[in-house]
């Protein structure tokens, strides 16, 4: 390879196989700007599928996997073994692979939301700090280059302080119980075994949180849920609504359903401060509101007029093309390859790697998480989280 | 006048005089069918601007008076008095007012909230029920065809069972301290001893409600809210989040904020049920997004097609010509006409009439209010309204 | 009256009974101010249909006129008589009533397009500069605040030197051959004997012209028409599409179409300038779209921050709360009121007044259609209008 | 490579060095889906920057070659050598590029417009059938599953007979003299040596034109052009503006603008037949908007209900995870990989493959650019294109 070139990096696939939504989703991102070659999976826990899906994606078949802990140990081993690994199995084994990958020196790219449950997270949160990997959280919607705006317009003091957050992501796929048609992508979302604690509250509510959490950099202080499984005889809730207590006297309100009938993947933000207000879809991710009081709203555009270096590093195509969800996905990928090849190199973090979302991020979404529930349990108090 | 044309009412107004902001809304609603004709008012508590309110809009100055007990003893003395009253005045004159008119057998049209606090809410209604007379609360936005097409169709059935109602109110012109300007609008609103107990809970988080109740038939069982006066010195709250549990299990979240900037007059209601989905904005209020599981969005339109009768009756122009504010208050303002004539005329009650808001929706508004304010108080607790 | 009311104008209607749509409107429109009494109607041309619509409207059966050369006689002879009268007919009888009204001394409010032919408007131009009398033909769209603003934009220099003109007007309620059918609105507006030469030529192309020639103020020197009547058996065209060459070299494209499916009232308007362009939709009326070269697009709403004086005098109640198609209609008869007071006394014209389409506008509408008729028989050359 | 993944093509890039725009897009879209290995390039015409831009891309230095000429002859010679090349040059290189390269047995994939000059344009189409090999030409915006969709609906019968096309394609990036400021994307698209004798006509009016042929599967029969060069010394068209006759009766407008101020990438197309219609804007691709006639309008949804399989095919996430440029394009190469495969391997060609745009839409491109500037140049007179 020629030394003008960024550095690509070896990958490894944990889940992700065949009948999967999230791992191929993975691999495109890990594509669209060349910074890796994935070059081993353990790509599901069924040997036999594991070994179709290597072949499917033209995998060494001495390098698929039909287990992570095998694929852990034996990269190791080897001198071009894998420098990162792809996390993207249902939930419940985020722990137990991520701890696999980072006890074997890999660096980690995980799927949300961290674990499935806050004492696993708290594990977690030990291992990566004592194997000193680099450990990335795939809160995906911090990619998008107009949600990296709003950041930038709030630290800025574009809003003054702020005072009210409204985030929801509204769904309606999980609106019958399509689990019992054995659906794969339902069956272990709604199955506590598999996803954890959290029903939409895990598998949404944390981007949600997440997402609200990075633009205004607020800490939450305390919250008040209502959780509900409206579709009869599921487990885990299905649709969540929350009250935000914000430290510095800021509230806001969170929404998540999969239950909404008529909304597909409606997951939107809205930040309030005394001079300044925003508002960003997720379904029409190349604007971006902004108001000042007083003023007209305005429509940024991705890539248009008056966007700060941050937004414009996260840009490919110029504003009007629009870019969506892969490429936001995708500016994860190409930060983690940035944080990684310097935490190889022993170089400096560029500035949008630091933005990355890792194990604190992690923590507090499964924190969050775990915080709802107990509030609901108690019949809806407000509680620390 | 003509056997062919229908009955219009006289109509005296108590406030709305100069500097006032919906007695001339009102004005507006009763003109555009030509139901009404305004002959007398009590325009002001101020003599001298009430004298000159009264000459702007060419009333007959004896028939212009200086305070409302006035206007309800002289009209009702005249054998051409008033028939109907429209009170528009701050929400403290509202129980003595309509309590006036009423007592002296004069119809009324009052703004809403109905009253500075439950308490007079709750002797108002005794003074309704006691007089046998129409009484109107304008919850204008129940006025809008659109908002009577959403009724109609959870009501029919078309949504299923309802699980989640998403119902906000926002807007920004409060969000500096206007009060302190002494812009009347503001000074009053944001003065519990005229306003009442409740700043934007009482002044847009009222209609907020109304509308869910409204469009769901949901009956509110318990409610839990964080209300704050975000901006330094004010006395009432400018922003309420609050938690909604609806008897028969379906839940909903409602913000009314008048510190959101970038927003105008944002109200806008969501209701998903298990088997549809529904959206609405004020805004935008020629167009209802109305989904339906597993199928594809659809745009409702305004007098297009597929529309109820309930819808139609309320609709003046033809689709893609938008109707508005006004129209929709004017809706209020007809039905009012055709409810006071039934009356009048001991004939059955057209069904739109049957749709307006009376006391007892303004009694529940007041009640919604003061839930409200005790569920903060108590540091935010789930409480019965 | 009071003196301090503005005065009220005697109207009478002509055409606008039973079963007509537009003089509903103009009706509305005239009582939305409280500017006009409506007291003498020629119905319709069914004297019948005349008597029975006069009695709807609660006229004084001795003013419901069988012909409108009736009402013009014995109006002018009263004292109390009719000041001015609004036209609201087929376009073919908008000549001789309007000409019958202008030689009784009757101020005249006519709906569009002008005339049946160029030859009639011709006529009508001549009788107008004879009488002295005021003409307003209600291309209502320039009611709009909006609309207004966005010529005070253009007039201001804020977008430059204009380049590029864009208008459209989409309909599709006569996609299909309603005429068969017997409805009244589309059987008059098919048949060249009523409607003249042009279909939707006349009826809503001369509004597109209208509307981007007050926006913009340029003359137009040249166009090329290709016209169509897409539903078999249809004598006037259903389609046409312009192209235009403005003096000063500015080019533009109108669209006029009744068959466009799925278009309810689908007016646009858009214009760019060498350093700035607009977009406006009559469906979405209370925004407007402004973009600087090198700057974010910016949101105008009606009675929002920065809107001219020109613009806020026609808007009634606050950004937020929607205006729509009857309140720009109101404006015609507000400004026309104020424009027939100015005249009565002698007073100067106010400015909103003079921003009025009169007989000029009317003459040109008609020599468009006559420049796209005469264009298209021809193949479709370069005509000068 | 495991017999399970598809093929990946050995490709070589023609243009795309530092500086350049599209050549980056197309890396990309080569990449997206796995199915292409850049292993070639002549990357410039300038051999540093060529020696550079290779490096950039970590390509062998062996294989970045200074000309195409030769690339194509070392490429040719090699048992490994390039199976496919991208042509992402100015217009003026498309033809001596693609010619050069299919005489030496490799196959195409060209950005458009195909040449500079119809004359050219009729001489490739030439090489090409003498070649037998795969000509694809980029007009990417069919890549997009709902144009897809589109295509199908009107394929499908669902919008009856067509009678309108409306097809825009605005942009502001040249309202300036940007080309003055030297900025390379503005300097050769504005210079008739290099972009060939259409300015926004070749750069985007192609474009427009495709896509609308690409939908309807109409054939023009005549047009009427007007273009002007609005920015002073512009020697190249910046504005056209085309009415449309097709074969059939169905009319049409069609609009390039790269002067539009407010516009960045505003393709949109609109599409009325006798039962239907159809919208999609570029801008927001997700949605297609489809109305029959009496019906209200719905809002189809990529990878939405009811999807034809056509655009299911092209369609990588859930509905409400947008997709965009990129993926659109994407779909051309993964499909030009599928048919190159079909080639190779003599086997059928898979559907979405047969949708390719290639020599034949490329020609008809370059004619209806030709006919535009010679119908202006006439004064603006009708053509067959």
């Amino acid at each position: 390879m020629s030394d003008g070139a960024p550095r690509r990096l070896r990958l490894g696939m944990i889940g992700g196989g065949r009948g999967a939504f999230i791992g191929a989703v993975h691999r495109i991102a890990a594509r669209l700007d060349d910074r890796y070659a994935l070059v081993a999976g353990a790509l599901s826990s069924d040997p036999a599928r594991a070994r179709l899906s290597g072949r499917d994606l033209g995998l060494d078949p001495a390098r698929t996997y039909a287990a992570f802990a095998e694929m852990a140990a034996a990269e190791a081993a080897r001198g071009d073994g894998i420098e990162v690994a792809a996390i993207t199995t249902p939930n419940h084994l985020h722990y137990p692979a991520a701890k696999a990958m980072l006890e074997a020196g890999i660096h980690v790219i995980c799927d949300k939301p961290l674990t499935a449950t806050p004492a696993e997270a708290a594990a977690l949160a030990g291992v990566v700090a004592a194997s000193g990997k680099v450990f990335v959280v795939t809160y995906n919607y911090t990619g998008y280059p107009l949600v990296r705006e709003a950041r930038h317009l709030v630290a800025s003091g574009a809003l003054g302080g702020i005072r009210v957050v409204q985030v929801e992501y509204a769904q309606d796929w999980l609106a019958r119980d399509l689990e019992a048609t054995g659906r794969k992508q339902a069956v272990w979302r709604t199955d506590p075994e598999r996803a954890g604690i959290g029903g939409a509250l895990g598998d949404i509510g944390t981007h949600a949180y997440n997402l609200a959490s990075f633009v205004t950099g607020l800490e939450l202080a305390e919250l008040c849920a209502e959780t509900t499984s409206f579709v009869p005889g599921r487990r885990l809730d299905d649709d969540a609504q929350v009250l935000l207590r914000f430290a510095g006297g800021a509230r806001g309100q969170l929404w998540a359903s999969q239950v909404a009938v008529g909304n597909e993947n409606g997951l939107k933000l809205r930040v309030y401060g005394e001079t300044g207000g925003l508002e960003w879809r997720q379904e029409n991710p190349n604007e971006l509101r902004f108001s000042e009081f007083g003023g007209v709203t305005k429509i940024l555009t991705r890539g248009g007029p008056g966007q700060s270096g941050t937004a414009m590093a996260a840009t490919r195509v110029p504003p009007g093309h629009p870019e969506g969800y892969l490429e936001g996905f995708a500016n994860i990928y190409r930060d983690a390859a940035d944080l990684i090849v310097a935490h190889l190199e022993d170089a400096p973090v560029p500035e949008s790697a630091a933005l990355l979302p890792g194990i604190a991020e992690g923590v507090a979404g499964m924190n969050f998480v775990a915080a709802c529930v107990a509030s609901h349990q108690a019949g809806g108090i407000w509680i620390k989280p």
